[in-house]
């Protein structure tokens, strides 16, 4: 290195130590997370020779997304899931478990005023789509049933928009349940569809200029709660989906993906006569014990 | 490690591949830029084993700087402060040059509609405090004088405010002017005081968290062009400002201390009688050559 490369590289390095030591006294936690983010943010900006430019990029990015976000629209989280920041969040916080459904991303449509429906009923409450009928058993790594558990289901209708992306205040497309002595569970929903997450901020540019879609492939949110079990946040997916190996936010997992049946006609499982074409789809979800209390 | 946790191991890494790989088609420096910032960010979170509430409170943070970002406040730019990310960028893009006056970070208090001022004129046209005589020479590493270089200076006043701050739309506290034949410069200004940050939003909070304070010391901001020369940015600071090792956005070169001498009264350097007191502070500002065109 030439003196003028050594003095650079050292008068870099000094800015980084002066950062990361205004942290030495805050509690332990705050300095362990402020420090380790400094520490990447400047081995960031380091390695990739930042220019002036692309910082005030940076600073107008977030500006943008800054300006974008409300009560229904957040382009932060939007950031996070593209990054897939959110899923990696997700896998350190609900480690895999050997046997048990895996986790996926929480997404930002869930909402906890959905009304509760009996085992068996409908979840759609209205929402556009082909009837589809979901059943399976809720069971402990162990292989043991779980009776009672709660399971919130929420799904996008078949034009990919939530209940809540609409103007009207309607609630549809989600509801929650119990299951039955058997740990079993079933209910009506519609077949979701792929949707674009909102790309019409910088979150959308980004992905625009980086060569890769919005869209989402077609999914059924589910979480669910029973005492003494890791609560479990998921969806499933449906094979053949076009987008299953282009999710926007990083969210397929294999061993999520499920078949749906369609019937041309006929008596569903429960009884009922549904209106044609309708599916189904079988699934289990397994949970995970609750970790141990320290 | 036990199968669970090189499960989870592997799931993680999973996950950032992914990530990685969908920028593989972006074009080759957006591609470095934003895998770099995945590495990074990911490496972050997973040292840090960052919680899904921490991930909440990060998401928070940015929303409400959002709100607060307007075309007078800019809670980012002071967020990449108080990080040192923008001391960072400074050192990266405006590398040591040995012999050169150092640079430091630009502030977000320069605008371009600053007047004109003959060499030995008043910047500070009404901005109030004691009156500041600051003169020296323009030179570059050679030792060569640079004739008809412009130098913009601005400052805060005595209480601590630049003009944009104060809502009667006053310009004081900046001007530009031209070097001499010899390249000497000599301006009027007022003695500049220490103050905080804006510090009633979350990069305040976040500082008083870290038990960190918000001021800065004083200084006065100078921008140095000249055709030949790498343009410099730079502050002075004064000698003994009880902030000088606590700079909130981390902006102090030992190399850019000054001393300011004050005067109880009696004629100034260009033949004056100034009110008393009033101080005087000689400065060179020595250019590096312009880099060499690709």
């Amino acid at each position: 290195m030439s003196t003028r490369e050594s003095l650079a590289a050292e008068r870099e390095q000094a800015v980084t130590d002066e950062v990361l030591a205004s942290f030495d006294n805050a509690e332990p936690r705050l300095r362990e997370v402020m420090q380790s983010l400094v520490r990447h943010l400047h081995a960031f900006a380091r390695e990739t020779r930042l220019s002036e430019r692309e910082w005030e990029a940076g600073i107008a990015f977030l500006t943008r997304a800054g300006r974008l976000t409300d009560d229904r629209r957040q382009e932060f989280i939007l950031l996070s899931d593209v990054l897939g920041l959110s899923m990696l969040t997700v896998a350190i916080n609900q480690p895999a478990e050997p046997g048990a459904t895996e986790a996926t991303v929480f997404g930002p449509f869930f909402h906890d005023e959905a009304p509760e429906i009996a085992l068996g009923g409908d979840i759609a409450r209205g929402a556009a789509g082909m009837p589809c009928y979901v059943s399976g058993q809720v069971r402990g790594t162990g292989g043991e049933p779980i009776a009672g558990a709660r399971i919130d289901v929420w799904e996008a209708d078949e034009d990919g928009f939530y209940d809540v992306q609409y103007d009207d205040h309607r609630s549809a497309g989600r509801a929650w349940l119990r299951t039955g002595p058997d740990g079993e569970y079933r209910f009506w929903s519609v077949l979701p569809a792929p949707y674009p997450i909102p790309h019409d901020g910088p979150v959308g540019d980004l992905l625009k200029a980086a060569g890769r879609g919005p869209m989402r492939p077609a999914h059924l949110h589910f979480m669910v709660t029973a005492p003494g079990y890791r609560r479990l946040i998921t969806h499933i997916f449906l094979a053949g989906d076009p987008h299953l190996r282009d999710d926007a936010v990083f969210g397929v997992k294999d061993s999520l993906i499920v078949d749906a049946t369609t019937h041309a006609g006929g008596l569903a499982p429960d009884g009922t006569e549904p209106a044609a074409p309708w599916a189904s789809i079988a699934f289990d979800l397994v949970l995970a014990p609750a970790p141990a209390r320290p």
